[in-house]
């Protein structure tokens, strides 16, 4: 999709574009796991880790939406919300690792936040 | 993600999980759209196309988040946020059609909302 | 802040001003109410509270920003979102009273969003 | 509202309180400044100001959602993502100050810019 955008000539950083598609993927992975930690018997125990996921969800979905737009140019934004990002996934990770030997959700959610994480630090040389 | 939630018991709607994913898939698409057409030299006549890309985007992650949940019931609330959803993808997939000879991203775009307002139809009948 | 808008000449309708006004209120009410019922001792009682205002901010902070546009014409998304968005409110508003006499926030909540239901149903003879 | 919250004990700290309310506020003018921008004849010289909103909206309404959780702690994440609202609102600002002579909605949203950016610099020594 990006790659027809007029002021991108083929040359869209395929790191920008992984950190999209992971965004988006994490922002919905988090909504899910949040609810379903949230239906658990054991939900008391779980507040950290729904607040986690809420928090990581909203960061995810408006840095992939800003990193969407290739118009103008924003960058020093950009930059500051990709590491608001990936720290809001290594956190949201670590505690959805100390659930998943309990619950399937929280391990997927862990291993989703893990690749965000990952693609935001591969993002962020493109966008400094 | 969604079948390891407690209160679904593997049975969970296949055409709400599709109806997901393209909900998540048009949000970025339309997002990616309006910055798009922003950058085309004839913007001015892009007006509407990017007016209708934008309110599909915030109807689309809105109603697939609201779609990814599974704790407690509110059918009505989805099911009126689904048919907002497909009307949105409908009448955007309308304009970007209009565009689509000469902007490859309003033919993807289209294509894109056409998938959504079909997973939102199919949807439906699994949360009235 | 509308009124300076290019298309709209002194006469836009109230009754949507005041509908984005509330939608966006609603949108962070719903938020610290979801959060605040999640801190409770009581949690496990207020799943289906905390379920309706997820559902409900999010499909707040949608229509708020969809109203909030001018530019082109949207009507009958605008319209379907709105409708949605009382419902969402109304159905939040009557979990929320449940639990009023016991937690404040729950009382403010319900208030909150009755107000913003009452708001929809006056802003939507404006876009039809 | 947020006072009503059970982890907090009439003791939250008022710039966060004001934070949280400048956020919305300027996601909500942010977001119709970029549309009233859209109309305007010469919306060709706008493009930058038109992306600058958009973000400056994203980045607004999914940090004041974060900053209304009082459940758990994540003040790493709200820190990050605080920084990087106030880097988006300075931004915008200067952008929009470039056409407040000839668009009063672009001086308002400069005013409202400004006001966020300053009470993300107050909010910040309480989230650290």
């Amino acid at each position: 999709m990006i790659s027809t955008h007029p002021d991108v000539q083929g040359n869209t950083a395929d790191a920008l574009l992984k950190f999209i598609e992971e965004a988006y993927a994490c922002a919905q992975t988090c909504t899910s796991c949040a609810d379903a930690c949230l239906a658990e018997d054991m939900v008391a125990d779980l507040r950290q880790c729904i607040r986690l996921n809420l928090d990581c969800a909203d960061i995810c979905a408006a840095t992939g939406a800003m990193a969407s737009r290739r118009t103008g140019s924003n960058e020093a934004v950009l930059a500051a919300a990709i590491k608001a990002c990936a720290e809001a996934c290594n956190r949201c990770a670590e505690e959805c690792e100390k659930h998943a030997g309990k619950h399937e959700h929280c391990r997927i959610c862990a291993d989703c936040c893990r690749r965000c994480a990952k693609a935001c630090n591969d993002a962020m040389p493109q966008v400094q």
